[in-house]
């Protein structure tokens, strides 16, 4: 079993329907309306809620940021491949993937699944063993996104070689690439792949890239963080999709 | 005196020569090459450098990523409203300021350092006490960026309706906002204002903007986060202005 903390995470997770709830936790005093949602959706779903004091709460949490509710809830299930196949066959618009690559991070994470879901990416990819995070660290900056948006977790590039044969472009983004983000159509179906701070893209992802993309930056300014560059990256995206409209 | 801690801070202060530094404590048992360009440079400003028990650094940092390096140094000097006039006025090219509304985390501001640089902007001005801010926070995700953008604290509005009486318009980012970013001309003089998450853009600072514009984001998605919606919005200014060319 998992934690989640705080309203919004422990709402969303009700909202989305994706965990099996043990019990939802709330600590003594907190304020009825502050939790009234929370509270009605369990009763609505048979999930039991049990007061209990602040300290007592506090103790068990793994944050510091619960606000007086925590669930202990199971797992979110991975999206499989073959799931993100058939959500991708479901789709009316051309399939807009991001996947990271060397993600360390468990809040930078949380905020590209924000990020990501409010641009309108599809999903989310990562090559990494999920069980490496705390899923409170992930939940709590996702805003609730970490409940919804479909996180695949991939252990061999053998997924993206299939989503490409089904003419999905993969993208790579990659400092000094010679072609920027706002040069390149991204209206088709594409996978855009973004590496870890530390590292950057493998070299086996790399070899797999139909294009290399940039963010064209200030001479002499750092680079651009994992989540920040995936937010231009996607917000890009979305802009040639014509999200005006 | 403040801290910088991590090799990347450190000599981002030295090159930036905008502190006093009073002594450089290395960790025994760093690695040479690794500190090679700190140690240079603090020899050619004549700043000393102590190698110290690893332990006795590792107590005085106030962050665990410093790395064997940390600085004693004075603080950053902030940017006055009157040194940013002169800023200004030196532009050969539209000024594009970001103002933060009620940031409360030091982490979030130094992001957003990292980005205003990367994608051009000239300054960032903060409505808020930067001693409410450790500087080692700002400073490590900032990755260098916070010693070099200028950085101006505001007291009240005057400073920003001086500004808008030079003809640099003030945008205020709100959701919902019935006119995109994408829709808005962002290639003429100006400052784009973003709130803190928790309550938004003051009534004050609405008061005063000239338009308001939002980032399209999903139905049913949580709001962006504050750093990632700057980096959104400051992205499609730099994409307007022909960064690409």
């Amino acid at each position: 079993m998992e934690h989640l903390e705080g309203r919004q995470s422990v709402l969303a997770a009700l909202q989305a329907r994706r965990r099996k709830f043990q019990v939802i936790l709330i600590a003594q005093g907190t304020h009825a309306e502050t939790v009234r949602e929370v509270v009605e959706a369990a009763a609505a779903q048979g999930i039991p809620v049990k007061h209990v004091a602040r300290a007592e709460l506090d103790s068990m949490a793994h944050g510091a940021t619960h606000g007086g509710v925590l669930a202990i809830v199971s797992p979110k299930a991975r999206t499989t491949p073959a799931e993100l196949e058939d959500l991708l066959a479901s789709l009316a618009e051309a399939p807009l993937l991001l996947l990271l690559e060397g993600i360390d991070d468990a809040r930078n994470l949380g905020f590209v699944l924000r990020t990501a879901e409010a641009t309108g990416a599809h999903a989310v990819l990562i090559k990494k063993h999920l069980w490496d995070f705390d899923p409170v660290e992930i939940s709590r900056p996702s805003s609730g996104a970490y409940e919804r948006m479909p996180l695949v977790q991939i252990e061999d590039l053998a997924p993206l070689v299939a989503l490409q044969r089904r003419g999905i472009r993969m993208l790579g983004c990659l400092a000094g690439a010679r072609q920027t983000i706002f040069q390149t159509d991204l209206t088709g179906p594409a996978i855009l792949a973004i590496g870890g701070e530390k590292r950057g893209l493998s070299g086996a992802v790399r070899a797999i890239c139909d294009r290399f993309v940039t963010i064209p930056t200030r001479p002499g300014a750092s680079s651009l963080s994992l989540s920040h560059c995936a937010a231009i990256v996607l917000a890009e995206a979305m802009r040639q999709r014509g999200c005006d409209s």
